[in-house]
């Protein structure tokens, strides 16, 4: 086992009408003015954007709309970092996004210094969210995930002072994603799990913990497809992404490098796909790629806990059966599993794996990935 | 699934060397004047007392030795409260104890109006720990178990100010832990994770988390027995031990009520018996008591998940193997698994069972039970 040095802040706040219940006292404990962030018109749709203004009515809220599910730099840091300088910000409340405006909204220079790492943030407006899609983990994690168009780059950033203060989680507010981001959503937090799993000096108790995660991600994800206001169903489910990126499913464990995370940032950075079918393309590419004797004991171990594959198969129709029961998985809940389905052809795969080879330290996965293994691997998934 | 509202705010510092590294630096953050608890012998036997002096050689260090394994109201509670007063501490650092000592000192009147729930706590002094035995999950938990010996109370003093602000873990303090003691930590850990499992409303999730703790616990559990110095073994047994208690495996789950621990607390109170060795006398007496139609699919999950019984057979007899299984195990590691073992005769069941009857609420639990049953669990396990 490896040292380590842990902690996750944020309070969680879970279950049906926890927002109603709550929120005006977090938010007080905050100051009186508020960033309100968030994407498009679902949080009208499911009234909580009315709600929200409603139960916050006496304090001053100004407002940041239009983040995208891939969010950006420009406009969306340079304006919430403008708008938090000019109106002497207090606290942000993501409804979506959120992460790198907190921390720019405490520099004075570009916020690309910090989302870069070229500058240690040395302070952020404390963040409370509110969770409106199960997938991210964002909820319970440290920074965000920011692109920048003109160059490509798609950079997790990531920086304790930036785990939300407060994470509301209603299962409720979910009932009406759709089925395409729920199975996207239900992709990338199994996808979360999948990278902290196939790694060094894993424990039976980190491997069971990813295992219960896995298995729970597929029920609970098929459940919430067939009957998207399955309470039970979407309430697991989230909870279940909430854990997917604060490091409880790994402790210990030596570091993966998050391979399937650094190739499927360049695809949308380039193409701005739905980064959870990004994953799940990538994601049994990859397992093949990596599929090797030495490998071969966590592919195993993966087949017989996480799809109860018979035991006592020979060990390489296990492991090859277990990457085939992943795809077939993901393809099961619908997504589509060739990058051509989702507007990607081979014209880019080798400008794209060069900007992965040079910018995610894939040489220093759980298998090293060289730039000529991923171009193999994107080829794959064409 | 239940609503829930959760947050652990402590640090964890874990693997071998960590108190070198980093305590001088963490200290600092709290201030100048120390009070260091500790119980007995083993924090000399093992270097960390000459080590600590020597890291915090520029601190004002105040001194509490003596707490027992069981820690008592007077004089453990009193004596640290009323050196903290005099000397004006800023931070416990705990060696063993110190929870209720933190917030009765920023209490004007008697601790025990705090323990006894009479009172609720406004502040409490920072706690960082150092941890030399798995087994409680204090270092990630919110409070301490106190005894008063006059009245046979042993109280569970639970508030979020009680969180350790920062937990040292270094599995290499656990070394020298002996036999029995190892055994018992193995033991209340389980217990900790049995009592959260038998439960309503559980997830496929928390199941799975419980399950996993469970069997890592009794692999390297056994380990730890086998060969004391297993680093892997030992480390992997400590970060278990540390979700014990911190809710994590259990958030959405109905409230169980901690049957064991309820009738428990009473033996150690009246007996001062090791916890962890009367916590496996009794949980599997309490399981034959409370199998039944309504809990059989319970048990049969756990049998076949944590024992891995065959599944196909009739499910009456994979839930009395369970429970059989769990009585094996814990007699397989050592444990006496009989109370006139450990001192205890039929003489004060009638009044201890009356005791918790009327302090433990168990009548609330996952199965209710009246005193007449905890004379029968109690009985039984003679």
């Amino acid at each position: 086992m490896r040292n380590f040095d842990y902690m996750t802040p944020t309070r969680l706040i879970f279950g049906k009408g926890v927002v109603d219940k709550k929120l005006p006292e977090v938010m007080g404990q905050f100051g009186k003015k508020i960033l309100l962030t968030y994407g498009g018109g679902s949080i009208k749709k499911i009234g909580l954007y009315q709600k929200v203004l409603e139960l916050l009515k006496d304090r001053e809220i100004v407002e940041l709309a239009g983040i995208q599910p891939n969010p950006k730099y420009d406009p969306s840091v340079l304006d919430g970092v403008r708008l938090c300088k000019e109106h002497k910000v207090d606290v942000i409340l993501s409804v979506g996004g959120g992460s790198a405006i907190a921390a720019g909204a405490c520099y004075d220079g570009d916020p690309w210094d910090l989302i870069s790492y070229k500058v240690k943030a040395k302070a952020a407006l404390p963040i409370v969210d509110i969770i409106t899609l199960a997938a991210t983990g964002s909820e319970y994690d440290a920074g965000g995930v920011i692109s920048r168009t003109e160059t490509n780059d798609k950079i997790g950033y990531i920086d304790p002072l930036l785990y939300p203060r407060v994470s509301f989680l209603d299962p409720t507010y979910t009932f009406t994603v759709s089925a395409k981001q729920t199975a996207a959503g239900i992709a990338d937090a199994m996808n979360h799990t999948i990278e902290q799993y196939f790694a060094e000096d894993t424990t039976l108790l980190n491997d069971g913990f990813c295992e219960s995660m896995l298995r729970s991600l597929m029920v609970n994800g098929r459940r919430c497809l067939e009957n998207p206001e399955d309470y039970t169903a979407r309430a697991e489910m989230m909870l279940a992404c909430t854990y997917g990126c604060n490091r409880i499913l790994s402790l210990g464990n030596s570091a993966s490098g998050w391979p399937c995370h650094g190739i499927e940032h360049a695809l949308s950075a380039y193409y701005d796909i739905t980064h959870g079918e990004g994953l799940a393309i990538i994601t049994p590419r990859w397992m093949t790629h990596i599929l090797s004797e030495r490998t071969l004991p966590r592919f195993v171990k993966y087949g017989i806990n996480v799809f109860g594959i018979d035991a006592t198969l020979d060990q390489w129709d296990i492991a090859r059966k277990a990457i085939e029961e992943t795809y077939k998985f993901f393809e099961s809940i619908g997504i589509p599993m060739h990058l051509r389905e989702v507007g990607i052809d081979g014209s880019r795969i080798n400008e794209m794996a060069h900007h992965i080879a040079v910018n995610e330290g894939l040489d220093q996965a759980y298998v090293p990935l060289s730039e000529q293994d991923i171009v193999e691997i994107l080829t794959a998934s064409l």
